[in-house]
């Protein structure tokens, strides 16, 4: 399959997730103004995506902004009430969304472009009786020593798991993402031109409740995931996910490492279930990929923030296909 | 003037201020469950208003959730870089438009009705050269000591106060809100049958740049005088303050107290004065209410919470017409 010039008017709507290193990168402390900095470079790159007429939603990570929240709260514990994780998660889509909003704008402004940017609060509903439930596995906030995790293990009956000899650090369950609350609001601002910030750190995790009421969950939803969910359910047509890498590999930091251009989604199965992909990483991407084309999608691409231009040339970057 | 029921197609559109006492209350600690119970009585009575037939925004305090949210970053400093205060307001419009959103989504359900809820993250523009700046005058987060007041005035800059004996507080300047960068988006979202909370704790405060670019600033915008400029911008009709009083009151604490059931703007006007309300508490409601009637809004509704069911019968409030 030959790769083309990704044209706006095959693939008119888009989502776009940013993982956590167009973010923050390691080493780096986190100031506003270091963040402030890599989401320009994406938003940079966003913002021509736009001018040259795809409809976009913009998904992203909060990884390390819910650490820094839980250390926060642990710290001021004895005089503040701390709040659940999926506040948390409400926190940063409400403080990224903004960061991110404001510097698309300005990068649009420098275009010439004045398009509204709305960050849209997203719920994603997950099932209570999901078995991620009984099997926390996502590591989040900071680490603890050994006697520290057997006294929260009995005090807050939280899930502890000792991480790459670093400490022991709280475990998050990590359902599936079901449909987005908010999926009809953000199709809509999409027909009207606006582009749309949503499902920040997967989103707020919320059950139904037998009466049909939504209630916050303890949870960890995988960006990845929500957005597929997202793509699909706002019939978007072409997925890009930005991450540390230009490529998706197989043999990946192997003697035979290569890179993997172009995909059919059987393809990209075979490599999974060869377990070629890491898990908690390249993994889910791979399955939010192929789950989206499954349900509809045209079009994935897998690339690293900086060479989005190029890629959406179709010089780089792993492009999968139904 | 007769107080009349207050109709939907008179009055199609609104906007509602949750005051900081719809939220949180003094005593309580002000953990989550008792926000939910808070924010869902109060989402109960707007749930009858939208299914009534009004088109509404809702736009809500973040006074005591910023407070604790200065306190884990302080707690935390050693670590964590603290955020400017502008992005504890985008921190809070995620979490509290989170919460107010699915408590409304809720009581809608229960009502039978399945309308979209959407938390728009709000930015605000104020002047650079707003006076206030040089002169901070709203107490804002934790209570220090003398000696600790003193350090932080050296190290930090910043302005602090002693407040009524309980300890010296930082100020922050509250300039006046000029214009909302997302009126169009809300408005749009309005116009295709969806509810929208902006504007949370008096929306993010940005200036803009001599190159047009949009960027935070270090200040508190007061919440009604942002809904005042976001319901004219978006032509709302109504608006309704809700707050810790039945009434507006002349004379308020005094031998003479008494309810102000409906006011002109004049009348208004001549009673603000008067220096009749006061500072920081009723006096800016009642100048946001001025200046949302003298940009065409058609009426104002000053009351409790727990009466606006009376209140939208005629029944009870304070009622300002222009």
């Amino acid at each position: 399959m030959p790769i083309i010039h990704i044209d706006p008017v095959r693939y008119p709507k888009v989502v776009i997730a940013l993982g956590g290193n167009a973010l923050i990168r390691p080493g780096e402390a986190g100031t506003l103004e270091e963040q402030r900095r890599r989401i320009s470079a994406a938003m940079a790159h966003t913002a021509d995506l736009v001018t040259a007429g795809f409809a976009a939603v913009i998904t992203h990570g909060n990884g390390p902004m819910v650490g820094q929240l839980l250390l926060q709260m642990e710290c001021a514990r004895a005089t503040v009430p701390p709040m659940p994780l999926f506040m948390c998660d409400a926190d940063s889509e409400g403080s990224l969304g903004y960061l991110i909003q404001q510097c698309l704008v300005n990068e649009l402004h420098r275009r010439g472009q004045e398009r509204g940017v709305a960050t849209v609060v997203t719920q994603v509903v997950v099932a209570a009786d999901d078995p991620a439930f009984n099997f926390p596995d996502k590591p989040i906030g900071p680490f603890y020593s050994e006697v520290e995790a057997t006294r929260l293990k009995t005090e807050r009956g939280w899930h502890l798991a000792e991480d790459a000899g670093r400490g022991w650090r709280r475990l998050a369950p990590s359902p599936r993402p079901i449909t987005i609350v908010e999926q009809k609001i953000i199709a809509y601002l999409l027909d009207g031109g606006i582009i749309v910030i949503a499902a920040g750190g997967g989103g707020v995790p919320v059950i139904r409740l037998p009466n049909g009421e939504f209630r916050g969950v303890e949870a960890v939803i995988d960006k990845d995931r929500a957005s597929a969910v997202l793509a699909a359910e706002i019939r978007a047509n072409l997925m890009i996910s930005l991450t540390a890498v230009e490529y998706v590999y197989a043999d990946y930091l192997q003697p035979g490492q290569r890179p993997l251009k172009t995909l059919t989604a059987a393809e990209a199965r075979k490599y999974l279930e060869e377990g070629q992909f890491a898990p908690g990483s390249m993994a889910p991407k791979i399955e939010s990929a192929l789950d989206f084309l499954a349900r509809g999608g045209a079009r994935v691409l897998i690339t690293q923030a900086e060479k989005l231009p190029e890629a959406l040339q179709g010089r780089t970057g792993t492009h999968i296909f139904p």
